[in-house]
This record gives C-alpha cells, sequence and structure tokens, in this order.
C-alpha cells in the first residue's frame, strides 16, 4: 500500500455521519463504561496549560474497542447473529469484538498476528472468542478473516473500515465534549491516537457537531505516520515497509477508506511521537495519573509533550486509548533511565 | 503502644458522626474527584461474585487522604489558616495536607519519615510544603509535630484521630454506597485498607446509615493487624514491635482513639494479608484493572483473593485507597514470579 493514490477513498461505501454516533451513543449506555477524564494539577501547572486524560483504559476489555465492537453487533439483525462474526486485530478490536459478541451470545472467531502480545491473545480467549493465529510476516490476515466468513457466513467486522465501528469509537468524542464542558471548560485541542482512525474520525463527527471549536490532531508512531502524510499531502499514503515501533496497536498500513475523508474534512492534522517519547509518556501516565497505559495508548501525550502540536492552546484532551500491555514490558518501561 | 490497654479510648474527645461525614461531601464537592468503582466482568465471573474496586489512586494527590485533609482545613478559621498546619505522615497524608493547604493558601509543613517512598516527599514538596525528614527509628513524629505547631501556632491535622479528617475519609462510603445502587446493587461486604482506621471509621459512619445492610472488615497487613485483633478481643492492642511489611502506609502503632470505639460499634470485623497476597493483589488490579495502586492501597483486594473474610455475600466493594508507589518498586512487583 506504500504510495498508493486513491482519489475517492471511500470507495462509494457509505461514510458514518454524527446521527450515528449519538445512535450509537444511546445503544451502547449501561454496556460500556463511560471512561473518566483525568487531570493532575502540578503537571497542568508544570506544562502552563490544562492537561486532560481521556482514560479508556479503564473501558471494559481494557481499551475503546468495545465501543465500536458493540455498536456494530446490535446492529445486526438475528439471522446475521446467529451465522457469527469475524474479526481481525492485533489485540485489542479482538478483544472488543470478542466481549461484545459475548454480551448478545455471538460466536466469534478472531484472527491474530502470533506476535501479539500474550495477554491480547489470552483475553480474546478469556471471552470465549474462537482464536486463530497467523505469522504477521507470511499470512494476510483479511484474506484468512474472509475465507472464514465465506465458509461459515459470519460477518466480518473490521477494525476501522466500517461506519458502525467507527460511530462506535465517537462516543468517546460525545463523552468529551460533555465532561469537558460540566468541568467549566473548552477544549482547544484534542489529540487522538490514530491506526486505521476509527477512533479519530468517530470523535472528529462528534466535535464537529459539540464542539467546533476544538482543533482535532491525530498521533502515531514515527514510521507509521501514514495519516499524518495523507493530511499533509492531500492523498491516502501508506507506510513504507520495515518500520518498527513499540507501539503494536497503531501499525496498520495506510488510513482507512472510509476513516479518512472524514478526518480530511475534519482533522486539522497528523503528529507523530518517537518510541522515545512513548515510553516517557507511559511513565507520566504511571507516576501523574496512576493509569496502566499500552505503548499505543500513550502515542497522543508521548507527542504533546515532545512539542506536537505546536499551537494547541490552553485546554488539551488527550485520548489514551488503552492499557492493555504485559507486565515484563511495563516493568521495562517503567525501570528505562532513557527519555 | 504494645498490648497497652483503654477502656475509653476515644478518651473523651467528640466522635465523629453521620451528620459530619453528609457536611464534608457537600463541603469537598468539586474539589476533590468523584473516583469510579471499576469492575472487570471476567474477573467476576471467575470467583463467582461481583468484585467493584472503589478506585481512589484517581484521586488528587494518588490516595484518599486529600478528602480528610481538604475538609479539616476548610473547618479552620480565619486565624487559624494564618497561622498555617502541621501534620507527620508516612506520605499519603503528607499530599493530602500539603495540596488542601493550597487550595485555601494555608502554609503546611510535614514531618516524614527520610525513608518513605521518594515519589511521596517529592510529591509534598511539589504541592508547596515544608517537609522536616526524621529517623523513623530514633525519631518521634508526633513530638517533632507538636513542637514545631507550639512554637509557629500552626494546627496540628492529625492523620486519623481527627473528627474532621474521620469525616471527610467517610467520603468515600457515600460515594460508594450512590454509586452501588446507580448500577442496581446491593454491596454485601466492603473491605477496606486500615492503618490508623480514619478511612474504614469513616466509611463505617456512611455506610451504617445509608447502607446498613452492608457487612464493612477493615483489611491490614500481617503483622500490622492492631485493628483486627482490637476489634476481637474487645481491647486496644497495639502490634508487637519488629514486624516488616511492603505497605509503607499501614504501619501505624495502634488503632485510633476516636476510630476505634467507631469500629467496634460497626464493623464486623479485622482480616489481614501477607506481602506475597498484596503483591498479586497488585498484579491483579494493574492486568485486570489498569490501575496503578501501592501496596497499603492493594491489602483489602489482597486479603479478600486469599479467601477473607470468609462469608463475603455476592457483592463485595474493595477499597483500593493510593497508588503513590515509586516506578522501580512496582517494577519489581510485576516482574515477581512469587504469588
Amino acid at each position: 500500500m506504500s504510495s498508493s493514490r486513491v482519489t475517492d477513498a471511500s470507495g462509494g461505501k457509505a461514510l458514518p455521519t454524527y446521527a450515528d454516533v449519538e445512535a450509537a451513543m444511546g445503544r451502547l449506555a449501561g454496556r460500556v463504561v463511560r471512561t473518566p477524564l483525568l487531570e493532575s494539577p502540578l503537571l497542568s501547572e508544570r506544562l502552563g496549560f490544562r492537561l486532560l486524560i481521556k482514560a479508556e483504559p479503564l473501558q471494559r476489555t481494557g481499551s475503546f474497542k468495545i465501543r465500536g465492537a458493540c455498536n456494530a453487533i446490535m446492529l445486526l439483525d438475528r439471522e446475521a447473529r446467529e451465522r457469527g462474526v469475524v474479526a481481525y486485530s492485533s489485540g485489542n478490536h479482538a478483544q472488543g469484538v470478542a466481549a461484545a459478541a459475548r454480551l448478545f451470545g455471538v460466536r466469534a472467531t478472531i484472527v491474530m498476528p502470533d506476535d501479539a502480545p500474550r495477554m491480547k491473545i489470552e483475553g480474546t480467549r478469556a471471552w470465549g472468542a474462537d482464536v486463530v493465529l497467523y505469522d504477521r510476516r507470511t499470512g494476510d490476515r483479511e484474506a484468512i478473516g474472509v475465507e472464514i466468513a465465506s465458509r461459515s457466513g459470519a460477518e466480518i467486522i473490521r477494525p476501522y473500515d466500517d461506519a458502525r465501528v467507527a460511530a462506535g469509537q465517537g462516543t468517546v468524542g460525545l463523552e468529551i465534549a460533555e465532561q469537558v464542558a460540566a468541568a467549566g471548560l473548552r477544549a482547544d485541542t484534542v489529540v487522538v491516537p490514530c491506526g486505521g482512525g476509527g477512533l479519530s474520525a468517530g470523535i472528529a463527527l462528534a466535535l464537529a457537531e459539540k464542539s467546533p471549536e476544538t482543533r482535532l490532531w491525530t498521533a502515531e508512531p514515527e514510521g507509521f505516520d501514514d495519516t499524518a502524510r495523507s493530511l499533509a499531502s492531500g492523498e491516502r499514503v501508506g507506510n513504507k515497509p520495515g518500520a518498527v515501533s513499540i507501539c503494536d496497536a497503531l501499525l496498520a498500513p495506510a488510513p482507512g477508506e472510509l476513516t479518512l475523508p472524514i478526518l480530511q474534512r475534519l482533522a486539522a492534522g497528523g503528529v507523530a511521537a518517537s518510541d522515545a517519547a512513548v515510553r516517557l509518556a507511559m511513565r507520566t501516565l504511571f507516576a501523574q495519573f496512576k493509569l496502566v497505559v499500552e505503548p499505543g495508548g500513550a502515542v497522543a501525550l508521548a507527542a504533546l509533550l515532545d512539542g506536537r502540536p505546536v499551537d494547541h492552546g490552553d485546554v488539551v484532551v488527550c485520548v489514551s486509548s488503552g492499557g492493555n500491555v504485559d507486565a515484563a514490558l511495563f516493568a521495562k518501561m517503567l525501570d528505562s533511565q532513557r527519555a
């Protein structure tokens, strides 16, 4: 997908709208956690602006992904639910689909890379899903998913290129708008970890309606900044092969076909952060917020602490999207002396 | 204080009442965080009962202590506020008093042991307090505090034997009662980490009024189970010298004079947990709840996972009272292979 050019990225598929996000909000009420918006007054003072953390590690399954998965499964009719669902994911969408499927008694098969964090694989199995492992270097997870779906009649729940999924993730944005207003504040900037763009696009739809003066930035790991470059160039471009990052949740090869057009219309731009900045952000979230955040979930704060975006204003919300990190890796991050 | 016997433990001082807790709730609104009540559905399923975690690491200053400190300082008149406050604490009460004092522009001097966790000492200084260090083996923190108070006219804010402080901590109990009811549940058991008993006594007052069918148990580290033994024997007994525990926040020598009479009237009893059980609880809170909890803050869950109290019913709330733990120690806990 390196440097491919797609003028009409959506390929004619219907894009999610604000109305879809609002409908998802009603659908998910009582089924997902309304996660808190946290602040460390001392850190805000040191930074010189108000920093608020939207704490999705405290979400059911340890990441925001259950929001989109739950919305998608609730929109299936009875027959489709009986045929089951299939998903491919490095771990958080896997657990989200597995947990949502279980809520509604739907059978779930999840295709996962065999080098995914152990706790993500175990978590997916714990929710009762069938896990099919593949080799990330040689296998094609989408092809495996399509094959399983065509054999069983199960519905594929894509991790971001699915309007139902992106609309569900957008409920994070509605909660942010409500919580910031309840605190008597106005968010100048919201920074969102971005893989395929489902969370970013969903939040963008919510903020455009509920907080139109807020600027949304996507945050990606260095080497996987396909969304930032696509937004800057106006063309859908993918990542160069061979890049590596500790952010296992954010290794999507290119922006989504449904999500990029929304971000092109509504996002201020994209920023990227190094692995070293991600480690520092994880330690900051540990020490100042008492929160366990996985590498990909810390990338928005990582970019911000590293000075990007530059013009962020006085009230900044960083989404911490997930906390599914193996204990050994987390311990290593804490012990690390490198910034 | 080993095995001392005090028939009228309160020594004639006025005990806090439910009305004091309710008044504190109004006073603290908007000044402290209403911390979430978290659940891991998979863990509840595995345990066979609903386990809810009251997450005070997400409180301002990283522990519940700011509640009592803030209530006490708000009850000082203008002249007293101008003379400042003094506190002695191993770290969480220190940070709570320092942060509360700063909220109201009050000067705070805090007496801390020189072997307190570094982040607690640094946190106390970061809130602007003057820190006076002493040697835990040779010094008497209470005497040092009294000396400073008599010299400066500052008011001593005791960590638990202060009706204003215990009433403030009791707001945790009011929130638990409201949150459990909002979830459509009834709490059978609440387990509370216990040092001097301010948090336990405050919560006991709240629950006796708002959820009288709920049984409250205190949880202490093994070797520091003075409250459990005092409740069992009917007499106020202290800890034997020489015990050690990783729970630095819970090393009070004996139950409080104001708190024990309340617990004698309202608590079901006390349980204790080993350091190994505390380590397991910290890892469980990391993996299942994405929460950073310090050793003392994990002792309630530690006892529960270890089977105490035995007869806990179907809905159990464990209070996780704080998350102020140095990164190196937390990393060691995560890496530990010992249960």
